[in-house]
């Protein structure tokens, strides 16, 4: 059986200078998870590097410029047609206000702590609860 | 301070029909890690996508063909000039006899709950441990 293709996103939890986390609310008319918190990032467009997409989609989605700084973990979502693989990474704050983009309704700035509770999109609930815990852990 | 630049390597644990994980030596020339288990995968080149930049690499490396199936996770590692981002996934051996290359001086088959006992490379400590604890789990 042949498999569905995958694609790669790469999402970053944006943090500001008191280590709160920035969390974007998907739009009401989103195909999946409608209404749900998401992760700025998005796909690697081709000839686009990892890092550079990045900065792009949350630049479009968030109007915000950041620096990459680590690496936080990987996620995995499937549709009909295709599968979309998931690199995590943190990121830092380093200037902007919050603009939206068409894509989401809302944002958050949120404490690690409470990423558990919050009502992310499918993929993400298992890093939200593990990112969570381990940040509760080193604090 | 200035950043330093990320990369991204895409890695993967190629298994046989039987479960086994394929792990390949880290030659005694390797500049890190040398003579330590390590993932078959490697950096994406520019203009190339993931998924064609991991099956090239698996080419070269093991001689083998493989389809990917999931995301298992995901490892960092940092070179006083940059950083690197990993993404592990998990494929399944299709066809062909490991060949190795320069780069490689061993290969091994081992079972997921052998993996955490490894001597693998530093930055793949963790997802080693993660992984062989999950898939123990899971049998």
């Amino acid at each position: 059986m042949a498999q569905k293709p995958f694609a790669l996103s790469i999402k970053v939890v944006i943090r500001d200078e008191a280590g709160r986390c920035l969390v974007l609310k998907r739009s009401a008319g989103s195909r999946g998870n409608a209404g749900r918190w998401d992760f700025p990032g998005g796909k690697v467009d081709p000839g686009e590097t990892f890092d550079a997409a990045l900065l792009r989609e949350v630049a479009e989605e968030t109007g915000l410029t950041i620096s990459l700084r680590r690496v936080l973990g990987a996620a995995e979502s499937e549709s009909p047609t295709r599968k979309i693989a998931y690199l995590v990474m943190e990121g830092r704050l380093e200037s902007g206000e919050v603009r939206l983009s068409g894509e989401h309704d809302d944002f958050a700035w949120v404490s690690p702590q409470d990423m558990p509770a919050l009502d992310v999109a499918d993929q993400f609930r298992a890093f939200a609860q593990s990112f969570g815990r381990t940040e509760a852990a080193r604090s």
